[in-house]
């Protein structure tokens, strides 16, 4: 198992050493991995000018899995748009064709104060959003900003899904909605946009292979009000770019959690790029105060959908559990009653759980 | 002032019924009001074929303000699209140049139960989404679905911004915000869309003009979080048509009861449409069951943005605090030891306080 390690900016080095840690355990345990580390993001800009060095592509294109920290920082912020930290993370997705990113809102029973809803709305809390990563808004031509007839400025993007787009996204949608409760919701909004209209014509033809998967349609401005009203009405949510952007954010907030949540970013062959849905919090960044368990979860992700390790992920997965059923908490997690540790002595206790 | 009355379909006519009452008693208070009826949506369709007739086009170009119920139902699901209920609402909206949609979130005390936020999260919450209407995805061109070289189906949809809608949108933004309390936070995504770029550009540069107001810009995602977070660091939220679409659903649905929230869609010279965000709920049409207050609120908002008449708004909006605190409650606000009322006798309830 050949993994490239990303680390990136603020926190990101220092959850992704955690994680690091407990790949580097499973490696003493049997399983052969081999580990390298390259620069992206703001950190890629430094390193060679470019949020994408080439040399990290290269080692990413070579590898079979990508462990990605997280970009940015504020010194970033005036460089000119092709040059910013984001950029790495677009280009990345775009050329090796990670098409398919999975972002589970999972609820941890002993962190359900920590969500701003009502525990009996979100206890047990378990879905998964499946979000296209290559198209829509995001990647669409033309693009750009130009002065008009009238001799004002415009600005305009394009919306464009390919029908070929759609199918394979929604595959791996029906696949996973196979392996958990057999529900997927696709989202889009068909009522005004044509792109819409194919995405469910697609959706619905797809869905024949798939006869024992329970398939429903929403509108996205719906599925935003429904998240917030019941999000327990969810099991496997399929969704374009940009509508997932912004709904599995709001989903993961659902939790109260966010330092626990992790993702997976995965092409046609399973090869992928697993990261902490967080950001790169550049105020706590190198305090040793950061979460690095949505870090370690994403490896667990990384065994289970690149390398067909259950097993192995489900260990990780149960290791997080026990440190946190230990009372262990990061400061993003602390509640009064239980045991404040550190980034690094967190990273050790999912270790010795392990 | 003339008052067109598009009741529309489901439940619309009979919450437009309600609001109706409350208009026509502010009349023979002194108020010189003219309502005439005219069909929109589904209810158009049936009597002229056409989700927007020319006859209600006509009346509702004459009038000087629009009060609509809502459009809809399961018989029309199976139309082709331009038959459709929506399209007439589309329509309407872009015909009459009506760029600036109001929609308040905004919490009753005494219903705070409803929402399925923790109360110390949505105490006191009071936030504005101004949403603009006739630009975006939803009208930018071109849009279609076409096959593609590789022979493909393919959907494509533009969004686009010229500066002078972003502009006009934003004043309205600012004012309101003058009139509130004075915080502004533009929503795109302008680290991936150049739309959103030159969105963030134009507002920035808007912003000289009213220095006393607070400016942030936040990306959708992050806004699409922050509503579950904290809500109450939003004063007024600007963004374009379909973030404002997701957002103000998300929003809305924050305090749990939709059937409590009335909006706006003004054009240049404050024209207006007011309804409902509410949709024509098909399921418990005509079994005087619904809540009119959000219909009877948007009247309220016609008062006030239209006609210039704060102090009759503020006696509408204080006549539906009034029945709330009596206990009087509809099926969708009910709750163990308050009194359940239907939908008549609810707007019979505000004409006693009013
Ligand atoms: C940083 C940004 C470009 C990115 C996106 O919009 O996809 C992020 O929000 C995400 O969801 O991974
Ligand atoms: C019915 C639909 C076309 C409409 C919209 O998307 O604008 C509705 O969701 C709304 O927000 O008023």
């Amino acid at each position: 198992m050949k993994i490239a390690v990303l680390p990136g900016d603020g926190i990101g080095p220092e959850v992704t050493a955690q994680a690091v840690k407990v790949l580097q355990a499973l490696n003493n345990n049997g399983l052969k991995i081999e580990m390298e580390h390259a620069a992206i993001g703001g950190a890629g800009y430094d390193a060679a000018g470019d949020p994408l060095p080439e040399a990290t592509l290269n080692l990413a294109r070579q590898a079979d899995a990508i462990l990605l920290g997280a970009v940015g920082g504020y010194q970033y912020d005036t460089l000119p748009r092709p040059m910013r930290p984001e950029q790495g993370l677009l280009r990345i997705r775009k050329e090796l064709n990670l098409f398919a990113n999975l972002r589970p809102a999972t609820l941890y029973p002993e962190l359900a104060d920590a969500s701003t809803l009502k525990p009996e709305v979100v206890a047990g809390l378990d879905l998964m959003i499946v979000r296209e990563l290559t198209g829509d808004l995001y990647f669409g031509q033309p693009r750009g900003i130009q002065v008009n007839e009238a001799g004002e400025r415009e600005g305009y993007n394009t919306m464009r899904y390919a029908e070929s787009e759609v199918r394979r996204v929604a595959h791996i949608g029906f696949q996973i909605a196979m392996k958990r409760g057999r529900k997927l919701c696709s989202v889009e909004k068909a009522n005004v946009l044509e792109t819409s209209e194919l995405w469910r014509a697609v959706v619905i033809e797809t869905a024949r292979q798939y006869p024992e998967v329970a398939l429903s349609h929403m509108y996205v401005d719906n599925a935003a009000m429904q998240l917030v009203r019941n999000p327990r009405q969810f099991d496997v949510i399929l969704t374009g770019n940009i509508f997932g952007d912004i709904l599995s954010d709001e989903a993961s907030m659902l939790t109260g959690s966010i330092g626990m949540l992790g993702s997976a970013s995965l092409d046609e062959n399973r090869k992928g790029m697993y990261e902490p849905i967080h950001g790169s919090a550049p105020d706590i960044a190198g305090k040793d105060i950061a979460n690095p368990l949505a870090t370690i979860l994403s490896a667990a992700m990384m065994m289970r959908y690149t390398f067909g390790h259950d097993g192995v992920a489900d260990r990780i997965e149960n290791a997080v559990k026990k440190v946190i059923s230990q009372g262990l908490r990061t400061a993003d997690i602390y509640t009064p009653g239980t045991t404040r540790v550190g980034c690094a002595a967190m990273g050790d206790a999912v270790l010795a759980a392990l």
